[in-house]
This record gives structure tokens, sequence and C-alpha cells, in this order.
């Protein structure tokens, strides 16, 4: 079971990842809570590296996707259309 | 420092990671190796969740990405343009 929180920052959404255990096929039925897609979106929370790999796809007609990392105290951006973002900046939360 | 192995199967090519400590600037300077686009790509080895939705990005135009988890002995597809293999779908390799 998967379950998502959102938070709207000014230019932002910041995507929580709630999560018990999840297997692969589960990602066919998941729908990533909607988001500006005028703003970018930084992913949050536990889970496997696939789930994340989903959530970027489903995420890149949006300005930028970043990963946040807590050993970076921030979120690294992996793709963006946003010149203000550029890939491998770390956006501090 | 990273270094890439690629390994060509018939359907897929898979993309081993290989890695010391990476920093985020680094990213852009990456340049992930060159894959057939008419086949799938699968992701595989050790690096930080932002680096996998980096390369999920870079190989989303060949015909699917897939990710491998040790815990799924697999790799579980998290986009696709192939209908032979669905999102969700686990690669066992």
């Amino acid at each position: 079971m998967i379950s998502f929180k959102i938070k709207e920052l000014e230019k932002y959404t910041i995507v929580f990842i709630g999560l018990d255990i999840i297997t692969p096929n589960e990602l066919r039925d998941i729908v990533p809570p909607s988001v500006d897609s005028g703003k970018g979106v930084i992913l949050s929370g536990r889970g496997p590296i696939w789930l994340y790999g989903f959530l970027t796809h489903c995420y890149h007609p949006t300005k930028f996707v970043a990963i946040y990392d807590p050993r970076l105290k921030g979120a690294a951006v992996v793709e963006s259309h946003d010149l203000a973002y550029k890939v491998g900046d770390v956006i501090e939360i």
C-alpha cells in the first residue's frame, strides 16, 4: 500500500512517499498525486529505487524533478526544463 | 568517480554502475553509455537514488527501463514503450 502527501511551495511541490511494502505489480495501479506542472517536484520518503524510477518518469513533464537525500540535507535535481534548476543542483529543504 | 560496464543481451542492455563516491554536481559530466534504443535497458549496481533517477531519465528514449533489485532477484520495469514489457513486470536476470 502506498500513500502520498504533498506540500505545495512557491517553486516546487514536495511529494512525500508513505509506504508499507510494495511489489512491482502495484506500480500499475499507482496514481501519483497531481501537481502544478509549472513548478518542479521533489520526491521524498522511503521506497525501493524502482519506485523512484517510476515516479521520476511520471513527473518528467514538470519543470524539474529532484530527489531528496538525507546525506545531502537536500534534494538533487535529476532532470530539468528550467534554467534556474540545473541537473546536479542541490535544493536545500 | 563513476564507471559503467554494459552487457548486451538480445532484448535489453544491462548497464552496471561502478561507483566510489559521487556528488550531485558530477551528474553534469556523466556520459551514460550508448545503448541500442531499439532494446530496453536494465540498470544495476550501487548508487544513490538520485543517480538512478538521473539514469532513468537518460534512457527514457529506449524501449523500456527496468531497475534491478536483489530482493526481487530481477529488475522491475518502471517505464516502457514496448507492449512485451509492462510497467511493474519483473525481468529475472
